[in-house]
Order: structure tokens, then sequence, then C-alpha cells
């Protein structure tokens, strides 16, 4: 967006990365975020923790020299749901196994709740616009031999639900519903819509 | 696959990149074919194409110094259609214009190909084996300045329906059902696991 500064407020290399794909303008601010989560509900899981990310930084970065700037901070968070369960970041390569065993032959979902927060245009106070996206995944069935090999790999350590579907892992992904890119950590074709109708607001 | 070696019968850097990404081992060769088409549906004409890529190359380099030899040719053909009507590379900005505009704000199917040509175990023939895979995309609105900006980034010309899924233009994608890959240009989901039925046969 031609007069919107965008902030992301994400340490991820793959966020960074499809913010640049798409073409947008960008500076990277991480503060530490103590995250409390109230709900067990994945969509409002990535909700609140995308809410507390973006608005840690922007408590930190707007409205401070410059009042009334165009800075839009972005914070993102995403998860794998499968029967209920949340799966995040496995604790180790036994967890990896684990996780993959269970996403094995099966659809799961994968959340993103991303959050828009930015200086009332008005008042002084900090705004926030929170949306979410799910991306079902479809997953091949992986023998224990094939779940291994994808572990040593070391792949899965950093990933939610122990998966990268931008790597080795998309050998065992026959399709997903939903957006791609929500999947590697950022849905940046509805983050693109929302920046371009907040434009023309 | 351990006891397959795979020859790539295709020059796009999009599918040698794709075979990398899961793992695979090849080289690639390629052969110019005249391309004979006889369909209009567009899973036909994807499939015939991808033969014609595979058997032109198994003809050159299969069963000639190593007859009963384990190598696989993969050839693959990837097209955009829209209403019925199917897109190749556009001819220049201005048909990328005119697909880009067909395709703004609606979904499409992109079908891929893909054949493997290999040596008859028992016999001196190239057996084929072909199947296709359709991917669903969703395209927002985009008004002519996106087009036109899109276009002058020189993205579109040497892609399929003028656009590539893996760039710039994830912004204006909304949403897909079906392999990601497949419409970069190689359903790598698919192409592995029937690879690995070919092996445990």
């Amino acid at each position: 967006m031609n007069n919107i500064h965008i902030i992301l407020a994400s340490a991820s290399p793959r966020r960074r990365e499809l913010m640049q794909q798409i073409g947008l303008d960008f500076e990277v601010k991480v503060s530490e975020v103590e995250e409390r989560v109230t709900s067990t509900v994945p969509e409002e899981v990535v909700q609140e923790l995308s809410r507390q990310k973006a608005e840690a930084v922007a408590r930190l970065f707007l409205g401070r020299e410059e009042s009334k700037d165009n800075r839009l901070v972005l914070g993102a968070d995403t998860i794998v749901a499968c029967d209920g369960r949340i799966l995040g970041k496995p604790r180790d390569a036994a967890d990896a196994v684990r996780m993959l065993t269970m996403l094995s032959g099966r659809a799961h979902e994968v959340y993103t709740g991303v959050t828009f927060a930015y200086q009332d245009p008005v008042g002084d106070a900090i705004e926030t616009h929170t949306f979410y996206e799910c991306t079902k995944v479809h997953f091949a069935s992986m023998t224990a031999e094939e779940i291994a090999e994808y572990v040593a790999t070391g792949d899965p350590l950093d990933k939610a639900g122990a998966y990268g579907i931008q790597g080795f892992c998309a050998r065992y992904i026959t399709g997903i519903e939903g957006d791609y890119n929500n999947v590697v950590g950022l849905p940046v074709g509805r983050v693109y819509q929302e920046l371009k109708k907040m434009r023309l607001e």
C-alpha cells in the first residue's frame, strides 16, 4: 500500500519472505510478549496471540515522536489443529514423530490469526483489526520410515504441527482447501485485501 | 525412490525446483516435440502433451546401451482453463492483460498432466503411465491498475494463464482447492505417491 508503512511484528523468516514476495514494503520489529491464551478454540487462540504480538510492538513504536502517523503493525500467529487438539512446535524429535503420526493419512486444519494495530486517526488510542484464515490440509499416509526420514532432515523442529508445507514434506501433501500461504505462516491474499480496504476507507 | 533413476523431460526451472524440494534425484533431458493435440478437453490436452514429451525423451535415451534399465522419464504439461477456454502462455503484455482481466474476481482451474515412460521389464517396448491433477484457484478482483502493475513486473509473460501463484500475484489469490504445486507446474504430492506405487509393484 502506497501510504501505509507496515511494521511486521514477527521474527519468522517465512513471514518476511511472504511479505517481500507480494511486494509490500515493511520493517521488522519484535517485542517479547507473555502469551496469554484464554481459549482452546483454534481460531480464537490465533487471533488472541496475533493481537498480543501486534499490541506489544504498537505500544513500543507507534505514536511516540510522530503522532497521527500512518504506520500499521502486523502481528500473526499460526497453529495446527487436528481432531480438536492444538499442535504447536514440537519439543524435540520424538514429539515431531508423534505429531506426524497423528497427521498421517488424514486431513487437519491450519489457522493463522492476523492483527493490524494502528493509531486512531482522531484520538490517541491504539486500534486493532483482527481476522483469521483456516486452510484444510490433506496428508497421504506416511510409513514409520518416512516419518523418521523426514524428522531426520530437521525441517519439522521449528514448525507448528512438525512440518513445513513448502519443503520436503510436499511429497506427502495431496491437496489443500484455502490459502496455501496461510499454512506457510501468513495468508497474504487476505492480508493484501484487508490493507486495500483500509486504504480506501 | 531409491532404485528408480528419474529423467525429467522438462526445461522448466520451476519443475526442477519442485523435484529438488521433495528430495528426488533426477537429471534433465529435453527433446523437441511437435505438440499434437486432438482434444479440447483440458485434462485430455495436458495428458496428451505430457505423454508426447515423455515419449520423445524416452525414445532418445531409454533402452539403448543398458537394456532393462531402471530409468523413468517424467513429462509434464500445465494449462489454465477458465469457462471452458484454455489459456496457455500469453503472446505479449496485451495478451497477459486480457487473460488476467478474464481471471479477475472469479475461480478457474489449473490442470497438469504427468506421464511416466519406462522400458517394459519383460519386453523392449516403452510403457507409459499417465495421470493428471486439477486445482481450482480463486482470484480476488483486480483493478485495471493492479493488472497493469503486475504485467509490468514481467512475471506473467512466461506462464500459462499469465500468472505465477508463487510470486507477486499471491496477493490476489484468496484460496485454492487441490495441490498448490500443481499450479506451480508439477503435482509433486501425486507424483511421489505414484512413484511409490511403482516401486512396490
